[in-house]
């Protein structure tokens, strides 16, 4: 548990951050967000250079007015594109090429590129590019990517401190960084080493020799079982300080982050509660729905009784599967609206039992009663 | 300008009626509605019956109680979807069997199962069920319809009597009207005649002569030019009386509105707000826009800086036109919200210049002003 401060405000952890990848937590509006308690979101800085362009949020005084969202803001370097868009990209020491998903024009980002892009967006927490690994991956290769992942993640820190400085030098620089400070963006270092615990814990001692503000658990989740997404992330986790953020990056359902929380996790975001939102999968504290069964057909009670979103104040079960069948927008809405306001609460019911000394009878009591249903995604 | 007393509550005419066929104004919730200052919506007869179908709405509680709207519901009875549906459907004197588009299964549907459906619903105001006929139609097909229109309108009226008479006499006819009062809810019929002024004049006689709480113009903008949707609707709306309502169904532009309120129309409902705000078109007081356009990328003013709708006050063009390129749901939310906006504020502007008595310099000023855009629907 603790206070992370950025130039937009302070963070409490732990932590779940919404994703809005082009700007926009898909279907949601920015006061939605607030009224659901989000503390912070995500944007990707890939998606965002190639959409709308970099010129565009620069003139627009950086990402927070562009999008309209005046809380802090965390951007992914695109190193999961790395990963996400590998057909569309190669590798090198220097960097990665992108074919562009959306007009196929080529861009090269090297680690330099991805924190002077996070610069102009003016990100409260940056991250450094690098290269998310598939699962599976030979020992060697997750070896050498590492390799890699460690340089681009020197660079980067190089990268900041020489353009902070210069920066620091210069009169007008107040789109480089929210608050006018050229100190005031946060770069955080990522851990690869894909499922080889002694590349994980090698990763873990070269980014703390570095230094950064933060550190981050990437490259789990991208195919790999279950089991071993748990036992790396868990192991990876033990690894990092205390006194630092912990970030374990694109995770994962109620339970899992959890039982991240319990090995010691601070931020998390995750896709699921809107991509299964617009599913019609709702998450509760009873467990998991998915409203475009004909079991709801007739029930007029709120998505969760527990729930205070607007979804679960104002609609039932019956009207909002009728929504999904009439394929109505106000229905995705709904259930993505009411999913994020689920992780953010989960999340801060959490911190307050961290607080008052419980968390793992919380933990537990909300697994035992929390059931799952098969994934819609 | 008047009142209009309904069982929930009371609507201040002239006013603009949002539209929500499926029990719902594509992308906005009922609490934008009302932030918008919208006093009634719209529901379809026809689209409810089929999906979700009676039986849910009925143990909901009725309409309102179904979708969550504490306001005034107006339904259309299906006459509509006898000319949209055309092919679907199978027209007798007796009524119309429609094929369903979503699964295929018959539904006949007379004069008084129309009626019988609102009262299930619950609408505020119901229609009469008709035949809107297609343009152009010929003399005798258009005269041979109106009669079966005028018989029609006739056994509603009759079927509303003897059910409200029957339902006085039952114990339990909650479901059946909002308040518990069987005359609580008001049915309006519909003036057909296609573009015959002698015909359009016949059937305001007729149904004048059966007696309605209110008249509604169909059967106008089915195809037909400019000019004649205006001389017909014009024409039309000179002959309704003015202590009665007078809806004009399905119409229209900002200037077509006004115009129509110039010639004595008091309630308006069309999907153009909503349908065109999904393509990225709005309307602001100095006419339209097409928000994807180029031009607007580095726009960072609202869409229109007299409007004060969340849209407006929260976001820039350059954003939203943002999110439409990258085929994010908020921006079409966002557009059809600040257009079902600028619709009812038209509406209440018009409404204060009535009571102002500048309604014609009003409208002129307005005219004047507004620069329509290529329609993009």
């Amino acid at each position: 548990m603790g206070k992370l401060i950025t130039a937009h405000g302070e963070i409490n952890t732990p932590v779940f951050m919404p994703v809005g990848t082009q700007g926009t937590v898909k279907a949601i509006s920015n006061d939605e967000l607030l009224e659901c308690g989000a503390e912070i979101m995500l944007g990707n800085a890939y998606h965002l250079n190639l959409r709308p362009g970099l010129e565009i949020i620069r003139k627009a005084g950086g990402l927070h007015k562009f999008i309209g969202w005046k809380g802090p803001i965390l951007t992914d370097s695109g190193g999961y594109q790395v990963f996400s868009l590998a057909k569309l990209r190669k590798l090198s020491e220097e960097g990665a090429e992108f074919s562009s998903h959306i007009d196929g024009s080529r861009h090269f980002i090297t680690p330099e590129k991805a924190v002077e892009i996070q610069e102009i967006l003016g990100s409260d927490i940056m991250m450094t590019f690098d290269e998310c690994v598939h699962y599976p991956a030979a020992r060697d290769y997750a070896e050498q990517s590492l390799n890699l992942t460690t340089k681009w993640a020197k660079r980067s820190k190089d990268f900041l401190h020489n353009t902070q400085y210069a920066i620091h030098n210069t009169p007008n620089h107040s789109l480089r960084s929210g608050s006018g400070q050229a100190n005031a963006q946060l770069l955080f270092g990522i851990v690869q080493g894909s499922t080889y615990p002694d590349l994980r814990k090698r990763a873990v001692e070269e980014l703390l020799s570095i230094g950064f503000d933060g550190y981050a658990i990437g490259g789990v989740s991208v195919g790999e079982p279950q089991n071993l997404i748990h036992e790396i992330s868990s192991y990876t986790a033990s690894l990092l300080p205390e006194n630092s953020p912990r970030y374990l990056m694109g995770m994962g359902t109620p339970v899992d982050m959890m039982e991240a929380i319990s090995n010691g996790m601070d931020m998390f975001d995750c896709v699921v509660p809107t991509r299964n939102g617009r599913n019609g999968q709702a998450f509760t504290w009873n467990g998991e729905l998915q409203l475009r069964n004909s079991e709801y057909k007739e029930d007029f009670s709120s998505i969760d009784k527990d729930c205070g979103c607007m979804a679960c104040r104002k609609y039932t079960r019956a009207y909002i599967r009728h929504l999904f069948n009439a394929e109505e927008i106000l229905g995705l809405r709904l259930v993505s609206l009411h999913n994020i306001h689920f992780y953010v609460k989960l999340i801060q019911k959490s911190r307050q039992a961290i607080k008052d000394d419980c968390f793992e009878s919380f933990r537990l009591e909300f697994a035992g009663k929390y059931i799952t249903t098969k994934r819609t995604v």
